[in-house]
Order: C-alpha cells, then structure tokens, then sequence
C-alpha cells in the first residue's frame, strides 16, 4: 500500500477535526501541521503527533519530505494556496470554496487543469452516506428520469455578521452546498430565479445581505428545483434534499440525532442535529478516505476545482436574480 | 342487496359510536336502540334516526322485525344476550368479552355452535388496517416461520378502582386483546407464565388486582412470546405488537395521532393515541362492515364465541401463574 | 339541538363520501338526493335512506322543506347552483373550486356577501387534523414570526387528458389547496413566481398545460415560500406543508397509511397515502361538521366565496408568471 | 495532560476497530500491538504505526514503559491476562466478558478489587448516545419510578456454530449485553424466568443450546421486565430496550442506518443496521474516550469486574431458569 507524507494546513476548529481523520486513514503519515499562527500549529501537531509544527505554510508545501497538501485555512487564502501545490505537483485537497469570486477561481481550475496534478474541493455532503446511496441508486437507474429536485439549508446558530460582511453573501457562502448537490445529484442548472428577505436581523441588510432566501432551479434536463435558506432556525441544523423521479423519490435526511425516543404527556419526542461537525461527522471521514483512494489508484479525485466553479457560477446567478428582481440564465454569469 | 333490520342494545360511550358505525353501513337499517335506561335509548335513536327506543332488551331481540342484534351492554350481561339471540335464531354482534368466568364463556359456546347462528365477538384489533395487514403478509408466507411475539398494552387513563374490582383482572380484561391477537397472528398458545406488580397505586392490591404486569408465551408451534401490560402510562395509549420470522419482522404501531412535527429547541415531537376510540376508530368500523358481510356471504363471522372462549383461557391461565409463580399449561384451564 | 334538512346535489363518487359523511351528523336529516343522472340519485337516496330523489337540481334547492344544501356537482355547475342557493336564502356547502374563472367567482362573491347567507367552499385539508392543530399552534404564537412556507402536491393517479383540457391548468386545478393553505397558515401573497415543464406526458403539452412545476411566493409580512406540484408520481398522493417560523417548524405530513413496518433484507418499509379519499378522509368528516356547527352557532363558516376568491388570484397569478416569465404581482390579477 | 503508553493485546478485526479509535485519542500513544500471530501484531502495529510488535503478550503488560493495556484478545484469555495487568500495576480496559464462568470472574474481581488498580469491562452499550443520554434521563428523575424494562438483542448473521459451543450459551454469550444494560438504567435484578426454542437451526440443539430465547426480570426495586433474543435475522441486528416510568417512557432504537428514505410503488423503504461495528461504532469509541479520562481524574472507570459479575449472575440465574423449567432468584447464582 503506497504511504503518504502529508503537510495539513490550518489547525482552526474544523482543521483539527480533519487532523483528526486524517491520522486515522492507514498509510498516511502527518509529517507537518502548519499555521500562521505558529502555537495552534504547535497545538496540533502535538494532539496528532504530527513531526513538526510550522508557520511557514509555503515551506510546508514545498518540503520536499511532503507529497500532499491538505488545506483547512481561512477562505480567503485557498486560492493563493491551491495554487501554490499544484505548480509544486503537490496533489491537494482544500476545504470549499476555492474563492468567492469567479475570476480567482477560473484562474485555480486553469492553473490545476494544465498541471494535471490531483485538486480535490471539500464539499464533504457528497459523502454522507445518504447523499452517496442517493447518488449510487440514481446512476443504477432506480429513480428513473429526474422530475424534481428540491433543497433546504439552515443553519442553527448564525454566524457573526463580521463573517456575514466579506462571506461573498448567502448563496455563495451557504446554498453553494446544495447547488453542489443538485449538479453532482441532477445534472448541470440551466437558470435560476431568487428571492431574499432580511426576517432575522437587520443587521443583515446593513451587511448587503438577506438571511431568508429561496430560489427556483431549471435544469438542462427540464427537471426543476426548489431551495429554502436561512441564516437561523431555532430547531437545530436543517439540512434536506430530495430528488423526484419517474420511478421513485429519495429523501435524504438525518431527522435524529440521538437514537433514543421520550413519550410523555401524550407526545413523543427526538432530537435534532446542531451543526455540521456532528450531522457530517463519517463525511468528513469519508471524503478525506476516498481523497486518498484515488491518489493510490491514480484517478481524479471529485469534485474539483471546476466543479467548484460550476457550482459558484449557479450561486452567482441567484445572487445576480435576487438583485435584479429577474431569472438568471448561468450562462449569463462568465 | 340484502337489507339488515337491527336492533342495538345498549346505549352508552361506546355503544354510540358503534351506532354511528352501524347507520353508515349500506343497508343496515336501525330499527330499535334498547337501553335498561329508556332516556339513553330515546336520546340514542334520536340521534341515529332509529325508528323506536326501548327499555326492554328482550323485546328488542325478539321483535319480529328484527333481524340482527348488535349488543353493546355491560360486560356481565352479555352472556345471556347472546343466548337469549341464538335461541331466537337472530344473528348477533357482541363486545368483547362474552363474559369473564369460563364456566358462562363455554355455555355460550355451547348454544352458539349447536343453533347454528352466526355470533360475533368485538375484538375489534383485529380489524385495524396494521394487524389486518399483518395477517394478510403472515397467511401470504411473507414472515416465513414464526419465532417471536411481543404485544405491549397499557392504558393512559387508569380504570376506577371499582371497575378494577369486577374487570376479572388485568389479564382477563386487558391483556385478553393481545391473547386474541397472539391466536390470531402466530396460533394457539401451550403454556404461559406471568408476574406482576402494583407499582401504580395501591388501591390494585386492595382490589385484589396488580396494575403491572409482563408475561411469557410458548406456542403449539414453539414459537416463543413476551407481553407487557400497563393500567397507566402518563404517554398515551400505549398498543404495540411484533411478530419475528424466519423471513420478516412485522411491527404494528401507531406511533403518531396527528400528521404534524413540531421542532423547536434542538428537538422535534409528535403526538400520541390517547385511548381505544381515537387508536382503534377504523377497526370499529371496519368490524361491522365486515359482521354483515358475513352475514351476506353467508359465512361465519370471526372472532366468534369459541376464539373468545380460547382467549379467556390463555388470560386464566396467565392469571393462574401469576398467582402460583410456576408456569402454566392452557390445558390445565378448563 | 337545531335539526337541518339537507338537500345533497351530485351523486358521483365523491358525491357518495360527502353523503356518508352527512348522514352520521347527529341531527341532519338527508331529505333529496339530486344528480342530473336520475338513476345516480337514486342509488344515493337508497344507500343513505334518504326521503326522495330528483334529477331537478332547482326543485332540491327550492324545496320548501329543504333548508340547506351540499353541493358536490361538476365543477362547471357550482357558480350558478351556488348563487341559486344564496338568491333562495339558504345556507350552502360546496365543493371547491366556486369557479375556474376570476369573472365567476367574483360575481358568487357579489351574490354572496349582498345576501348574507352562509356559504362554505371545500378547501378539506384546513380540517385534516394535521392542519388545523398547525393552525392552533401559528394562532397560539408557538411558531413565532412566519419565516418560510413549502408546499408540495402531487397527484399519484394522473387525470386523463380530456379532464385536464378543462381544469383550468395545474395552478388553478391543483395547486390552488397550497394556495389556500398559504394563506390559511401564513397570510395574504403579494408576487408569485412560478416555472413548469412538461416532463411526464406531452399530452399536457397538448392540452395547454404543464405537469411538472415550481413556485416561489412572496407573502405581504415578507415570509418566502416555494412550491412543487405534479400529476403523477410513483409512490403515493404527496401532499406535505411546512412553516418555518422565528420560533419553530411545523411539518404536516402523513408518512404511513397502515400502522404496519415490514422488515427484511436488511431493512424496513411502510405505505403511502394514494389519494385525498383516504389521505384526507378525516377532513372531509371535520369539514361538514363544523359547518353544520356554524350555522347552529350563527357563525360564519370558512373558507367561503372570498377565500376562494383570493386563492385562486394566487393560482392565476402563478399560470400568468408561468407563461409570461417573470415574477407576477397578486394585485395584477383582477 | 496526562499522557499515556499503551500495549493494547489482540490485533484481529474487533482489535483494529478499537486500535484505529485508540490512536485518535489526544495524548494516548501506542507503544505496542500484541497479538500470539506475529504477523497479525505487526500488521496492526504498522498501519497505526505504533512503534513495536510482539508475540509475547506478558512482555507487553509487563514492558516499563507501558503504562496503560487494553485487552482485545479472545475471551479465554481475559480473566488472565487483566489478572496479569492488576498485579502489574497497570490499569487495563478488557472487551467484555471477563470470562464465562462465576469462578474465573470473581478471581478477577478479588484481585482487581484488592489492587485497586482501574479495570473497565467493554459493555460499550452503555456508551452509545442513546444508551447515555436515556440514563442521564433516568439520572436527572425525567423517568421517574421505573415500572417496566424490555430489551431485544438479535444478530444479523448467526455465529458459527463452534463459535456457540464455547460460547457458555446465548443468555452468558449474548443478553449478557441487556443483562448489564438492565442494571445500569434499572438496578439489581432479583429474579429471571427464561424459556428457549431451537427454531432456527437443529444444529444448537447439538451444540447445548438454543436459539431463541425469551425471558422475565423482577428487580429488587418491584419493576418488571421482558427480554428477547435471537441468534438471526433476516432484517439486521436487532438491539432495542425500552424504560417505562411513572413520568416518561424511553426507547433506546436506531432504526434507520444510512439517512436516506426511498419511496416507489405506494410505500417508502430505509435500511438497518447490520452489525454492532456499525450499530455501536460511536459508542466504541466513546467507551475508550471515557475510561482515559477516568484515568486522568482518578476517578473508578465503570463497568468494572464487579459490574461484569453481576451481569453474569443474572445470565447464569436465565440459563438455570430456562434448564429447570422455573423462576431462578439471582441470589441463587454463587
């Protein structure tokens, strides 16, 4: 079995998470943990017994004891970093996004494209095992031909609106998951139609975004779809998806947390899931596993980076028909 | 068709919702409501239409009008109106149970099969869509062998002591449903043991009754069973059963009363049953419809007086263990 | 108790659940049955033992022993019976829709109010118990502020074509119960936005009309909402709302028919609900009753003409932004 | 924090499942991987790349640098080996059982209790989120006086049958699980009843067994209880238990593995789980969590040896129940 000796790159909340995976996959071996901010790197490297510690994230990508980069640092670096590995033929998995602009991101499917070299983006959904089995029973034609798609995505605790102001605005920042899942589920997105209301905060508009969306999907196929957004529910982390077909309807959806049922007062009751941490907790595991399969079996790893970029492009084009108060063909948005 | 000219006996909660059943069968004409209190009768008819009201029980059954007695009376007379309607060669319709000794259950069986006369017994759960379909999967070969029964039956608003003083005991009075679904799902049952406990208040003690109970079956067939018995749950109306095969699990339940989830606070809930009416409201209809189907057909309606008198063993039985602590065979019952 | 005497127009299928459901309210006495078909009244007279039948749908509403009447007729007839009914002065329930035209049900509106006479339209999922306790829950402050609303109908039994050339399209025909849901949980839409395709059969296509779509509502309180709609799925009558409130999320929706879980081969199944004769027979009982309790109460029932009325602008206003592609604004349509 | 050195023994499949869980642990370092076959322990020691192998398991316990064993060997060998570890000084987690008979568990319990060295038997149910969160439930009094308990414990795929020889029989082999589950969430058990049927395969009739057992629990505190137990299915792994209070019911169940409902043909399908790596995956790790940080609190980690020994009484007290035809008192086990 081929081993690996891998450079992880941020070691905030999620990276350590991922560190975690990462040192339980056999045959790979975390040689650095880097960081700007050189005691979390310490921290980390420490927690997984990583060799050494860094806060050099461009010497850790080209050490040449280092041959592949998994990055979990802040948004705006991703690009400049993705970048970086694959000149340096290093393959590469990056959490999502690789931008929040069209231009940085072209410019990374461009520079990942002419390299060859392997670039995974971590829309880790495609790996929860609903969204997987989803996937398997509709390429085995169990689902027939595609009629409806449909997607929520609310979070539970909304985020500062610090993050809010430079998040590249609701669908770029939070729906660009489901957009991700209705290409990899249904097929490429012909137009868009989207509405947003400001119904949380107010602090919203005054960071130029809306907490409370929905949209409308066409898709090539003819198939349609339908989104719900929001920045805060007071029920838990709603993430849902279902796929109509001619033959049969999927649901994916965790609606338990907690494998346990109370009956009281004439009604019973479960919980919810909180955030992504525990509801994609085995995709995350799996999607760093399968990162690592394709290296060892020499295939592309997806999505990548033009995937990211497809997916961007349908995020753009209903924040482009939100604004414009009109249907947004994504051919529109180049 | 063939018209039905009824008379209902016995006009109280339950009787007028078998009435209201009654009057929207086709055909089925409700010609006298009797009651021992005349009021209960006239206001009964009243509101089905009937065409007269009486206090005179016997009256009703023999009426030369009359063509079908439905009794829905106190338990300790049942009994006699079953005799009092075969000998007058009126087929009839009876709520569970015929009566609660097994000397007074075997006369009536024993005038039931030599007249002839179609008799039926309310166990109405086996009209409910879940346990019919159940049957329906088992007669089809689709749970394979059976291995397991599990029946749960708990009330969620305990009896008045004063009832509990006369019910016969909780397993004639309640756990007798499950016998008779054990008989109907999985076959006759060899051997049972039991315990219980006053655990809920101790008024069942004084009563000479325990409010707690759980039991073992083994079958004729060496399938096994385990049930469980409550006079009081604070969650509901607590009605459960399972059947394990070689081939398939069957499990009916009615977890939710009322289509609607509400989440809030990191949790979601439903609703329960709240007693037999509410649970059971299809089956009570679906148990008439199907008496004068019979009755049409010209078949022998089921559960008839001898299913009840084998249920009543079964629960004697029970009842026969719980006070000798040892198992007890059926056939020592009798 | 105030006693009615009813008159019951239309004896078709439906027609005949309405009736049974008549004849079980304690205190209506079903005095005709009319159908312009003479022998369809009376079979209907005679399974419910009503006094007579007519093939004179004018001579049942102005009997002079008739003093309220049910409409249960084609589509197409229920203005002109309805106006009868209001111009006669007597109260009347009637199927929905009042008409498939804003110009008709306008001018019903007009004879209606003007007369005072209590009218009632069959939107039934407002009595599925399902609904109404959301609509307890939303009255009762439970969900908070109204954020999103969804609604999906699908049909699992396509109509046949030549019924569909006469509906009035999806929006009108169909999707008008999620219209009237909207506005029975949520409030009154101010601009709908709605897409279809034609993905089932090209039929539709011939038939001027679509049989796949998507929709977006914008509420005057700023909530959002999205909706599906099909004529035939594979799996069942799907028929599920949600509303998401700053507070809490209600889902109404009726998973399982049968209180039965199958399980094998490593995994489980229940049934589906196929139509609204069973999913919603609840309702069509809760419906009559409660109108019959208003007019003893001396209140006025709804969903009346008005309703109606607004509902179906909502559907119109969808049909237009459906053809014309672009968002249309409820107050066009007049 | 405290750091940790530890030897775990035993590298077969459940070994590696605990080994990968072990090397995720922040501050717990593998020093060796011991198992009799070489090849076994140097295969799990390199793809957790603890630092060395070995065949000789006392070497391991009794290496200085090791400071912590955990035991995943076959079950023979638990009782001497976790003998083995308290003498040493070393505090060791041990798979479940300690071993098969009263003697050998309580040599155990005698050495460990007068070491008083921390030794933690892996009853891992009791660390699965719905097990824990039902017993902080209990905890907090949210149940109130417990009335009732059931458990069911059902293999997928039935054991070889040289396996069940020396399995000590399916009470001591497998409802040991709900044994112990019944003490934690209940109390002590006073009484058991058993019956058992060889309905799945004559060959454990043979093997001095059965295959499908039933059971009754008294509990000293008065509450009842139900078991049942099957060595296969045809639907999955089959693990429930349920808690009836006075104020709550609980039911512990994870009925859906994958988050993914299909629907087709009027009926919707989800899948169970298969096996305990999967049913329990969260719970094996979270049982490993706990007991070094139990280490690091100096706090006693639970279940102990004595923990195990009860729970074998009460197995014991079954197994002699269900050969004798008689409730057996657990006093009677000694």
């Amino acid at each position: 079995m081929r081993e690996f000796n891998a450079a992880f790159l941020g070691a905030g909340r999620m990276g350590m998470t991922h560190l975690h995976n990462l040192v339980s996959i056999p045959g790979v071996h975390v040689l650095v943990v880097a960081d700007t901010r050189l005691a979390a790197a310490q921290n980390g490297a420490a927690i997984v017994r990583a060799e050494r510690a860094s806060d050099d994230l461009d010497a850790a990508i080209h050490a040449s004891d280092v041959d592949v980069v998994l990055i979990g640092t802040p948004t705006n670096t991703h690009a400049d970093l993705i970048e970086k590995c694959v000149r340096a033929g290093k393959p590469v998995w990056c959490e999502k996004p690789v931008a929040l602009t069209l231009e940085d991101t072209m410019r990374v499917v461009g520079a990942g494209e002419s390299s060859g070299v392997p670039v995974m983006i971590g829309f880790m959904r495609r790996f929860d095992p609903g969204y997987a089995a989803a996937k398997r029973k509709i390429e085995a034609g169990e689902v027939g031909r595609i009629e409806r798609f449909r997607a929520i995505s609310c979070d539970f605790t909304p985020p500062p609106l610090a993050y809010v102001r430079t998040s590249g605005g609701i669908f770029v920042d939070m729906l660009v998951h489901d957009f991700d899942l209705a290409r990899f589920l249904v097929g490429e997105v012909e137009q868009v139609s989207a509405w947003g209301s400001v119904l949380i905060d107010p602090g919203y508009a005054d960071a130029g975004d809306v907490d409370t969306v929905v949209a409308m999907l066409r898709f090539t196929s003819g198939a349609l779809g339908v989104l719900e957004g929001s920045r805060r529910t007071t029920w838990g982390y709603d993430i849902r998806t279902e796929i109509a077909g001619s033959q049969a309807r999927l649901v994916i959806e965790a609606p338990q947390k907690t494998p346990l049922l109370t009956s009281r007062g004439l009604g019973y009751a479960g919980d919810h899931y909180e955030s992504f941490p525990d509801r994609f907790a085995a995709a995350y595991r799996a999607e760093l596993d399968y990162f690592f399969e394709c290296l060892r079996a020499g295939t592309a790893p997806a999505p990548g980076v033009r995937d990211a970029l497809e997916s961007l492009r349908v995020a753009l084009a209903a924040t482009k028909s939100m604004s414009e108060g009109r249907p947004v063909k994504v051919a529109e948005i180049k």
